[in-house]
């Protein structure tokens, strides 16, 4: 075992892979990149991954990027160690994990990513949040959660009654906004808010939301 | 076999789910759904997807949505069938097919989806295209074809010196910025350029392309 991940306990994609290694009860070491010192957009790390994004995953002699692309191949590779994050002995329920899990990637995350941008990035920059950008996207991510809403009150989780890699991949960028103002999006709708409080409750989620500092004093 | 899809073959994504359909040589039925009739916001079909967007694919009792999602189902499912898209005797190589197929859905298709939006959709709206948006997105997508030109000078496709589900993915919205005058951030960046000419004459999308007549009179 020579799993080594570099990235940022308080980033969002590295925390999404951090979830799924701790779901997986895999060892690993976290090889912190400084995102301040700028050592993302330098040639050591850009040689892990060439668009200088954390985080990136050293297995052996493999590296890979996309938090969503490690997760997905760290589910795989290990599907017979800890918990089974994408139903690997039945086709159809795996499909259904996959089409959850791009719905995250395609629906909800572009929704999202701007609204927690401007709450905690913005900021730092110097700059004061966009309102109306904050608008246009919660009215975006409010017609997404109402689906999810319809779907929840018929499954317990996204992809079916089962907690999978789809939900696990809501988890950063929810747990910021749930700090934010614009957390009523969830707390408005009963079975969203149901869901968020059982896949934050996780063991291997609480581990990691302690690291989740971003944008704190 | 009964594979149903449900979509339009002018449609990005409906191109994308035939093309890997066609590179498995699989036998499928292609049910129309019209747009223009807003076909996919009613009930029939947001029974098939909750987003009231195309395509679904029918596989006998199971329902899938998202294209992606699809082309990766459909890759595995058939992965004995036709064209190994996804490297699936060698779990590194598919690994990075996985890494690959996530630029294209995080980092390719946020940058060129707009592009498109501007020169195909708008004018159908009775808007003209808006030069701003097309040029900040040009520029964005500039800087994720710098990466690509880089890479593909060490290997034939992104994953490797294999065509894979990665590369296939891009094949849509490329397909129709080629016939816009945004084409030169292609045709300007060689190996970008002999990597697009290459993907695209394959027959699988040969194929496809024939129905891909979006925006034309």
């Amino acid at each position: 075992m020579a799993l080594k991940l570099y990235g940022a306990p308080m980033s969002t994609c590295t925390s999404r892979v951090l979830t799924c290694l701790h779901e997986k009860d895999l060892d690993f070491e976290l090889v912190i990149v400084d995102l301040f010192a700028g050592e993302h957009k330098q040639p050591p790390f850009l040689a892990k991954n060439p668009f200088g994004q954390i985080p990136a995953l050293e297995d052996d002699d493999l590296t890979l990027f996309e938090s969503r692309a490690i997760t997905s191949y760290v589910a795989e590779r290990f599907k017979e160690t800890g918990y089974d994050l994408i139903r690997h002995h039945n086709i159809k329920e795996a499909a259904v994990v996959k089409v959850w899990t791009e719905v995250e990637s395609q629906q909800f995350h572009p929704a999202i990513a701007p609204i927690i941008f401007q709450f905690l990035v913005a900021p730092l920059q110097g700059n004061l949040p966009d309102q109306t950008i904050i608008d246009t996207n919660l009215e975006k991510l409010g017609k997404v959660l109402d689906i999810y809403e319809a779907k929840l009150t018929s499954t317990k989780y996204l992809a079916g009654d089962f907690y999978s890699l789809a939900d696990l991949h809501h988890l950063p960028y929810a747990y910021y906004l749930m700090k934010t103002p614009a957390a009523s999006v969830v707390n408005d709708r009963p079975h969203v808010k149901a869901w968020w409080e059982d896949i934050s409750s996780r063991p291997a989620f609480k581990k990691v939301a302690e690291g989740m500092n971003f944008g704190e004093k």
